[in-house]
């Protein structure tokens, strides 16, 4: 099943998506959000109206980030080899991780925005993980029941903002810089979330190519970690890490500009398209 | 005035804190929470109230978080010139940031929790900042106008954890580690804001101790340069830093353990005193 967050007519709502286009689950269902969804644990209200005629057409609606309202985005840094090598850093044990605000992430289609403040606007393809069910200290083993689902993320990146000191932070969470959709796609769909491949095409050229079984970290290895910390609730987002590629470390560099077109393919789970477009 | 949030016979509200107790502004009020209070940007609803008779004894209420719901937790390190030379890093142009997330935070006399994985649990006072409106691109000249009140902060820190690579966050945001309290005291009754003196005391015995003067971005610095990233909301946290006299710099270290008493004082605020319990 494919669930999706967007606004019509300046209604925000929460649906899910088939081959009709968007049945909206928020005029349906109790629940307000789709984060409200998943916490109420009753995916079967969805499942129902899988085949149901949908209200709009997928894109005849503005699409949110797929969660718009998360307590927690958890960033993970340098989880993949290459691109730890590409950045000359060490590998360490345990995650790096490190926050994102809310009001940071776009859905698809909405544009990236690279700030006047910087021309180092970077993308950084990823497999957004979103969290199904409350827990605390979840052991690996346990740690793919509390899976809700996956998305396409483009955790973009302001270099120099990040590197204005040694926390990552700024650079990582200007307005509009978080692409987050085109949906979720639930865990069921997924038999096996290591064999996803993760791509990122800048004007349709390829950037960025890895699978899964590539984490450093694991999935179940970051969310054992994330949840020692503090409960991990339902809509919580872990962004897993971008493989090698981006174009800071590229000679020479590439950056996105006003005009570009950034997409973040995941298998099994769909496209994210957004526009750049650079502010004035 | 003295607005603060608290829950009472397991109902959430906030109030104002007067010489008799406090004064229940969400039965009186229609905003729901402080954070949305701030928000509404009615101040005089509740200064109508400011000698009205307490619905409850200070004490006889549990305290939450001042708010407990903010959009954003911003922390700022090693912004004051003592800490930095006791922790031996070197003093950047740009603030040092990273995030907590709201569901580690607590309220007034609630415990600080020394997490299981950890036995180097560490105090750090602060002087925690609320913003009142919403603002983007905020200029140091009218930062100052965008501060609802001042609270004093335990940013609670498991050392490990924080070290256990080159990104703070992990170690800065466990569960019940966020000591955020009494209440916010509003900016019109802090005459000069640089000369509000911070202390904490570990069982009594002061190991902190400045005045705001001595930071090293300084209060509009850091608003300006939050709100370059995104916008500030009202309700949003900027935790501004804490001085020299960390436990864990310390020689011998001086961590927290069960049945301490930690308290952060700013002066014209007041006192935040948490116990320490050690889970089990």
């Amino acid at each position: 099943m494919k669930l999706c967050s967007f606004t019509k007519d300046g209604v925000s709502s929460y649906g899910l998506v088939n081959d009709s286009g968007i049945v909206d689950l928020g005029k349906r269902l109790d629940a307000p959000t789709l984060r409200d969804f998943l916490a109420s644990g009753d995916m079967a209200a969805a499942e129902k109206l899988v085949s149901a005629d949908a209200d709009y057409a997928f894109d005849d609606v503005k699409h949110d980030p797929v969660i718009p309202n998360p307590d927690k985005i958890i960033c993970v840094g340098l989880n993949y080899h290459a691109h730890i090598e590409e950045t000359g850093r060490e590998e360490t044990p345990n995650p790096v991780l490190f926050a994102r605000y809310q009001g940071s992430q776009i859905g698809h289609n909405e544009p990236l925005i690279k700030p006047l403040e910087s021309d180092m606007f970077d993308y950084e393809g990823e497999v957004a993980v979103i969290i199904g069910k409350e827990g605390r200290r979840i052991s690996e083993e346990d740690a793919m029941d509390y899976v809700a689902g996956y998305a396409c993320y483009n955790d973009g990146s302001v270099r120099d903002w990040q590197k204005h000191t040694h926390q990552f932070m700024p650079g990582k969470t200007f307005a509009g810089t978080g692409g987050f959709g085109p949906w979720m796609t639930t865990a069921d769909e997924i038999a096996d979330h290591t064999k996803m491949r993760l791509q990122t095409r800048l004007n349709g050229e390829t950037v960025q190519d890895t699978t899964l079984d590539m984490l450093v970290c694991s999935i179940p290895r970051l969310i054992a970690y994330c949840s020692t910390i503090l409960p991990l609730l339902p809509g919580d987002v872990i962004v897993s890490g971008t493989p090698g590629g981006v174009g800071a470390r590229r000679n020479p560099p590439l950056f996105m500009k006003d005009g570009d077109v950034c997409e973040v393919e995941v298998s099994g789970v769909g496209i994210l398209s957004n526009p750049v477009k650079a502010e004035a």
